[in-house]
């Protein structure tokens, strides 16, 4: 690539709230925002990483396991709304990467929900964390907040 | 109640790690122990509490929403494995309970995840936040860890 | 609008198969399959019939359970294929209709699996079956396979 | 064993209906009947035929995937309900079986919704459909409806 891609990068990703995701109070069900987060770093890795989890896990045998995770809940999402994240990595280790998702319902609205995120690379194989791959690195760094 | 039920409580639970909590890795994956998790608050509140979700929601119109949430992942759990989860309370507020689940596989075994949860009594007509119910908070505090 | 538009239509939805709809075997846990063809059924009311669930459930308090389903299963899906329903109506009744969901991995392959689902539409308040609303009939007509 | 077990047996099995089952609507989506079904399909193997799921599928490579199901509903079931499943084999062929599930709430009560399954067993590695492991299958006939 000529042209070095941008620092400081954002990766917006926007899901339609369904019916599936609400509970009998009609909002959703906060264990489903993480499947929804999930999605959203699934194609984050496929699409501003360039590589994405299938080819990750079933060719190169390598996994990205959550180590801890936070979430603050500020105001509820129905059935009908769209969910934006925004994905921002706040920290690189050597092996794990820090990500932070802000989740709102439109662009420059109010959050919603934050959630603060940390994964490891693992070799699947030997079921141990293993640095960062360097093809990946520069990619991820991309999305670095400063 | 002629005897004072002891302080200090530990509500513990078990449940089967089932196929569909799994991954293509094998392991559980993440979202599924908040749902878990959330099992093991209803079974609380209804054994524990004395007052099940079903009713408070229903009948008293209070629900119990979760304003933040906070996981660390130790150690992986695999489809067979009993997760073991035991509940206290952290902290009581006026309207708000932390609560405290450490995950393992055995009691006195190794802690699998931890958990740290923050629910808040909601007034679900009002969508407002209500002090805990009086009939309620002693209950709670039982399990109080000091 | 002026012009009529065609019947015997087919509404075309395409999802990508994630992480979290596959097994320890690495394909996809089958209740997810029905969690994906609720999906197009509300994509495919709120874009081909033009009524979405949401409104319909939460202003007009006319819901649409499914009284019988149907599926056979002849190819596996996995993480990063692309499933494809094609979506049309099989029957219409008073109340009910009938819906026969293709699911393939591209247009003019093999049909992985294939659904048959009736729904009914229904009052939420009375909780009783309804005639298929005037506004929507014609629409869902266009899908009606000949 | 000395004595030989009753044929015509039915395998009960009891789950509470929770929070995260139910829909917007207040009853339970209706997807999760079949993760519901699922795990009485589990603990029917595991302490009805004496074959878990998890050796079965671990150590002798061997998957029970779903070919069919279908599946009528008749009543709804809320947050709070206890779903009894009964659980009987309807017909054995070499690879397959067809299993018919009925739910209820209680013993002897009204049918809420029936399950209609066929499994077959497979070789993982082969992704074959094989013949019914010979050490199962006269504990699966045990459940045969006469």
């Amino acid at each position: 690539m000529a042209q070095e891609p941008a620092m400081n990068q954002t990766f917006v990703h926007e899901q339609l709230i369904r019916f599936s995701h609400c509970d009998p109070a009609g909002i959703v069900y906060f264990p489903r925002f993480f499947d929804l987060a999930h999605a959203v770093m699934e194609d984050w890795l496929a699409d501003g990483v360039g590589q994405g989890l299938p080819a990750l896990i079933g060719q190169r045998r390598i996994g990205t396991p959550t180590v801890s995770i936070q979430c603050d809940f500020a105001k509820t999402l129905r059935i009908g709304d769209t969910l934006r994240f925004e994905l921002r990595v706040v920290k690189l280790g050597n092996a794990s990467v820090q990500l932070a998702y802000s989740g709102k319902k439109a662009a420059g609205g109010d959050e919603h929900l934050a959630i603060r995120q940390t994964i490891v690379f693992m070799d699947l194989e030997a079921g141990r964390a293993i640095p960062i791959p360097e093809d990946l690195r520069p990619r991820i760094e991309q999305y670095l907040a400063t």
